[in-house]
């Protein structure tokens, strides 16, 4: 059952996160305190520890949220219709892209905050990979089933198709990358695509 | 015409970069100064600076060092007789991935120089990259030639090669894979032969 206080406490907890977003977005997230926090909410720092018992546990709702939304928007396209599984895929490795490179790298402050998620919250981190990599996986089992991907490992395909695409993916990678040679997002797209529609020789 | 001088100055070039080397080592790159390099040389520093006109051209001669030997070892695999362009492949993504653990993951003080090294000498790393690129473009070429693989663009093939295994290859990627999960280089290769091998349908 959920009550008036429950939704309040869901809508508080919700609003600790956005300010604090937004507070890392603009100074950092090392310069922000939980007492920035509050004051912008008008609350008392006493309050927001009620919902959050330390700055790392607020920092990684934040991750959570932002990684959420990917994980979203990747589900959305793995349950697209009337697609080939090898489009689906496409589709679905360049949002991957363009969702990470939007979220932590455009915003140099936010890149902060990915740093010390990579640190402080790794399994934070793991979590949303398998989420991620268990949509490729959906999508690769689609294409073998449907004749288009000749895997005999899904799992293990979803990981490699992961892993090899990985400069555009990791945020780190994608900030190095301005300033590196290297395939395009496309090019790198069709080699992961090429590798799952071989059929090994028997 | 080389002359006695200048084996003698060659020699005393590569006894400052082993020191070096060594020192960066044992106490790390950061607090290596160059006196510290001219001390166990039993040299003045000004001698040193002689050859190398400051801290950072000391740590590029050190970085190329470490690299050329990769680079040479790429080679060496490339120039192999009798063998499948696949196998050749496999042999030289492996070399690399476990050249460049050994050299700059396993040991953590040579990770901080790897981390400076890409900072401060970008320039020395793309030239590095470029080469292994070069190595693999060799040894794909050849497979087109015998009829192993079936790309059209043999350099873009190589640069997707190499991004595709940038987890096994990329120093600090290589140091977070230990805790991560994913594929073994064993799986990602054959990911990339995979890719390579595929023969669109006309």
């Amino acid at each position: 059952m959920t009550g008036v206080a429950d939704h309040t406490e869901t809508d508080i907890r919700e609003r600790i996160l956005l300010t604090a977003e937004r507070l890392f977005r603009e100074i950092g997230y090392t310069k922000t305190t939980v007492a920035d926090i509050a004051k912008h909410l008008r609350m008392s720092p006493a309050n927001v520890y009620r919902f959050f018992d330390s700055k790392k546990a607020i920092h990684e709702g934040v991750a959570r949220r932002l990684m959420g939304e990917v994980e979203a928007a990747a589900l959305a396209i793995t349950q697209k219709q009337g697609l080939p599984a090898a489009d689906k895929l496409r589709e679905l490795l360049a949002a991957v892209h363009r969702m990470n490179s939007e979220r932590y790298v455009d915003d140099s402050k936010m890149h902060e905050m990915v740093a010390v998620a990579m640190v402080e919250s790794w399994d934070v981190c793991i979590a949303h990979m398998q989420c991620i990599i268990g949509s490729f996986a959906t999508v690769i089992a689609e294409g073998v089933e449907k004749g288009e991907f000749h895997v005999a490992d899904v799992p293990t395909a979803a990981m490699c198709t992961c892993s090899s695409l990985v400069s555009f993916f990791h945020p780190q990678l994608i900030a190095e990358k301005k300033d590196m040679p290297g395939p395009t997002l496309e090019q790198q797209i069709e080699f992961a695509i090429s590798s799952l529609s071989y059929r090994p020789a028997r």
